[in-house]
């Protein structure tokens, strides 16, 4: 058996390209590296590298993490700019002994060291929406942050080997140095291929407060299917977060069990995500709560139409 | 009931002056907050604040955490430079509504911004240090990481609130960007005041492998002593690695839960704690193996004094 899941519409090439790789019994590793930067090098994402939305100081700041479900190996950068696939440079950080998880200035130099390219990662179009967002913020018409759209993944290939990816470039508008739940262990990702992986995507800040996909990944352990363990973990979390907090952020979580089986758990309307295994062609499904249950139904091509023709519609400075 | 427990020898004058505001009823955050500078302030420290041990460019690079166990707030500081009082800046942060982890720069933004004083934090006994490993590294007589003596806490107060907080300069010769489990909700520190808390000092990248502050309060959400949930969790999470990677980086765990029952291991030989409660003096106990199970005795006055000693002794350039 093989397998990829993803959080959002925006990663399905990315899969489309892992299960590409894993039915030609490609590694994990190199599968979900390759899936990752599809979604870094796509412009039109406003949420995931190149083309990132910048922080209150208009730099992007990225955010990136890998692991090795067979080792364990962590590799992570946080609040890395100009370089095109922080998820690369993240990998290469998991084959160190120590020095795994390197922040700001230092994985710059790291990543200037190992040879990858400096890359401008604020594009116009980036530009545009911070310049109408400075203004929006001016009108008092919104709160400054939102969106928060990583892409996470887990992947199985034929061997066994599991690993998971985060990439992101975080809250819009963040504060210069914000780090997020993406390059954090437990909370942003997690996998063992005894069991299985998990990722999430949504306010990490909230998301931290629960180390939700260790937790998912743990449910899993004791014998839960993937969705019922996403189902269970986002549940229980976000009540204990309306109960102590009177809120909960958004959280989406995505799962994999080391039979290729697949779950989603999420707390908000609209989820999308993209899976792909063995037995299941690469495809978006939307995730509707129905009676507190999460519901995954693929997407219509008029959804999918409507989405890309959105992302890449004309921006218009205000 | 109220109580403070602390990892290491170093904390035990932080858990004296925490133990006196918290048998007047102070509170849990402020109490931990004091007793964390407490040891950052302390020069002969050299894995914490003023004093810590610097990066290969000769940087001190600063990590710290706080939580609050009511709220599940977390703030976090992350390779921040020149601030006398990571935990003060980290508990700050808690207070924020979103970017509740600054790492860099941007951390160092913040601080500023708030009114936290800079203080060069780099002592000349750092430096003659610093000097001798690079001369030891050249010769080749040793590997260049050592040393990760995080001070890391968890509190209850009298109301039944509970916080937990780190601080650390982390591994000496770390990469510059170099990031370990501190601050790192569920690696570093956890704490839930409906069960309690839990936090570790050793090898941030393997701690970070585990969530093993996170599962050891889950553990005792489970009904499980402290004493117990931290043996477990570090017994077989140390047996994971070693099964996997053919060892285990050091790791020791410190805990207490909501009734100031407490719990401490480790899989080093060597470790030391300091503890205070309703019940019992600030005292300091040293941890040792005996078939598989951690066992802790006071410490004697001539082990005591010799730690001072050592720490204090007049440190000669090489």
């Amino acid at each position: 058996m093989w397998g990829i899941i993803a959080t959002w519409r925006m990663a399905v090439e990315g899969v489309q390209k892992a299960a590409d790789m894993l039915k030609e019994g490609g590694d994990a590793g190199d599968a979900i590296e390759a899936a990752v930067r599809e979604v870094e090098d796509f412009p039109y994402y406003k949420s995931v590298g190149y083309g990132g939305l910048p922080n209150e100081e208009m730099e992007v700041e990225l955010d990136a993490a890998f692991m090795d479900g067979d080792t364990l190996d962590i590799g992570a950068v946080a609040a890395i700019r100009d370089f095109a696939n922080p998820v690369s440079i993240a990998r290469r950080l998991a084959k160190e002994k120590v020095n795994n998880l390197l922040v700001g200035e230092g994985a710059e130099k790291f990543a200037h060291k190992e040879g990858f390219e400096r890359k401008n990662m604020l594009t116009d179009r980036a530009k545009i929406h911070y310049r109408n967002r400075v203004k929006e913020i001016t009108q008092q018409e919104i709160r400054p942050y939102s969106g928060h759209d990583t892409v996470g993944m887990v992947c199985l290939d034929t061997k066994g080997k599991m690993t998971s990816a985060t990439s992101t470039s975080g809250l819009f508008m963040k504060k210069k140095g914000r780090v997020g739940d993406s390059p954090v262990s437990g909370s942003g990702f997690y996998v063992d291929s005894k069991v299985g992986g998990a990722s999430a995507t949504g306010l990490g800040e909230d998301v931290m407060k629960g180390c939700v996909s260790y937790e998912i990944v743990r449910l899993m352990r004791e014998g839960l299917h993937p969705q019922e363990a996403c189902q269970r973990a986002v549940s229980q979390f976000d009540k204990e977060l309306r109960e102590r907090r009177g809120k909960a952020g958004d959280m989406s979580l995505i799962a994999m069990n080391n039979k290729g089986e697949w779950g989603v758990a999420t707390n908000i309307e609209g989820f999308s995500f993209a899976v792909a295994t063995e037995n299941l062609k690469p495809v978006v499904y939307l995730t509707r709560i129905v009676d507190g249950k999460c519901v995954h139904e693929p997407a219509t091509q008029e959804w999918l139409d409507e989405y890309m023709r959105t992302r890449t519609a004309p921006l218009v400075e205000k």
